[in-house]
């Protein structure tokens, strides 16, 4: 259950050697962070979006150009979520393929511009090119966490219940991955009031984010199939699973305080499930079962993988 | 004298609305800077590296993946360079086309890693993706420089002497821009000496990018057309004045602070030449003429355009 990304990682990290005393949070988090003042992080995370592979670009379904420069920041702003940040800045490389003028790159700036002034982020920086075929994007987001309370992947511990944030599976025919509403609000709050100690944001799968938050923690999770709030109706829990672009929160919460968090969630619009608990590392590195503790079947386990 | 991405910013920088307090530098010039303490600013600048674009992919003159990888770093540097600045930390994203392999993306990594290393930068995240056919990789850089020493675009006046470091032109040809090195120690010393007081990286032609240092201080500028140094004894003045990716560093100098820089030049294997002096603003717009103040001839003002 890893994947040819994840296994590219590990072969990276180790070559970038010693990071500075700065770099709090090195690579491999949702963010990285670097100290900024006394009691502050400064956040950093970089993501893409690339034509015909996050967004069609033409024929039946093509994202508008608006949608295309909104998703960029809302990918990058799903994992400032994540460590209960707050978003400040953008950076934004651009390059355009033929098909796409100026226009079109107004109109993308426009549905990006949109969607940061929404959330405060101020675009300080940016680069434009001409690519030969394709149309990609990148954007380099800043943001603030308090020192003492941001929020990493490591830190799950077992007898921990593990919630996740709203609905999982068909996001593209959907087309929820262009419209979701990025959960900085609800990562905040976990943050503040300390009840989540270990989060992450979900856009490779829940399978395959639910692996990483046990491989960073060094625990294994049996997982409440049954309880995996689906997108639509039509929804399979295979799709759920595997399908990836959900952008909602999976996080892991001390036994004594699942009962605060339900209790005091102050979300309506977003829905909050408890989808199992976390468990001791099996001898066999085993991360996924089921609620009975049984191997999750192969079938329900297709995790989106970046370098497919 | 503008280019479609001046003019494209032209419209866009205004949307881009009231910068917050942290902001110290806006978007416009080399790195955009934010309040980093006291009194250091944290430089920040993202630019890519497109494979048949800035580099070749295959046949002859491919670059090797080590230098693909080597450019996209320096180029970033040499934006930093041109703030008088130190790079300190990095974050890469990079959408492979399907010839590039994971050994390719190996090979990429290891040549920015090596130039990263020389330069104590380091590596903090990073995206990767697969495009459906070009090879695109963009980098934010960041780093450093003391707040009362940081050299902006703006500042050119009238009787300042304009000064550059290397040498101009050819640079695709010679493979230079695969080669160059980042004029950080020259740009960090003349921040630190307060020779410069405006100061920008040459990356889209020297008459284009001078135009622009002009237009930051609402100056004009006569050159010194025989003095512009040549890369070869084959390059052209045309080819010296417009081919761009030349990388090296142009500044404005006091008059009576000219011949104190050229004695204490530390840096024998870097060329230092004074190419003009910088004049009042024409009642034309006109930025750029030459040594006698005639208007420079159309043929040698062939400016690279990002959008072209």
């Amino acid at each position: 259950m890893r994947s040819a990304e994840d296994l590219f990682l590990d072969a990276l990290l180790p070559q970038l050697g010693v990071m500075p005393d700065d770099v709090v949070i090195p690579p491999g988090d949702d963010c990285a962070a670097l100290r900024w003042g006394p009691d502050r992080l400064l956040l950093l995370t970089v993501d893409q979006v690339i034509g015909d592979r996050h967004f069609r670009r033409s024929g039946p379904g093509a994202a508008t150009p608006e949608q295309a420069g909104r998703k960029l920041l809302a990918r990058n702003l799903s994992d400032i979520a994540a460590m209960g940040g707050k978003p400040l800045f953008a950076l934004l490389a651009v390059a355009l393929g033929p098909p796409e003028d100026i226009s079109w790159l107004e109109r993308f700036h426009n549905g990006l511009l949109e969607l940061a002034r929404a959330w405060h982020v101020a675009l300080i920086g940016g680069d434009l090119a001409r690519a030969p075929q394709d149309m990609v994007s990148s954007l380099t987001l800043l943001g603030e966490a308090p020192a003492n309370r941001v929020l990493h992947r490591t830190g799950a511990r077992p007898g921990d219940q593990f919630f996740a944030t709203g609905e999982f599976g068909q996001s593209y025919p959907t087309g929820h991955h262009l419209t979701f509403t990025p959960r900085l609000r609800e990562g905040a709050w976990l943050a503040e009031q300390r009840l989540a100690h270990a989060m992450m944001d979900v856009s490779d799968g829940l399978a395959l984010d639910a692996a990483r938050l046990c491989r960073a923690g060094n625990v294994a999770l049996r997982l409440d199939l049954n309880a995996i709030p689906v997108r639509t109706p039509q929804t399979t829990l295979a799709q759920a699973l595997g399908d990836g672009e959900d952008y909602e929160l999976i996080f892991a919460v001390l036994p004594g305080e699942a009962a605060r968090l339900k209790a005091e969630w102050p979300f309506p619009e977003t829905r909050l499930t408890r989808l199992g608990e976390f468990q001791p590392p099996t001898a066999t590195g085993l991360r996924l079962a089921d609620a009975a503790g049984n191997p999750l079947p192969e079938r329900l386990l297709k995790g989106f993988d970046h370098l497919a």
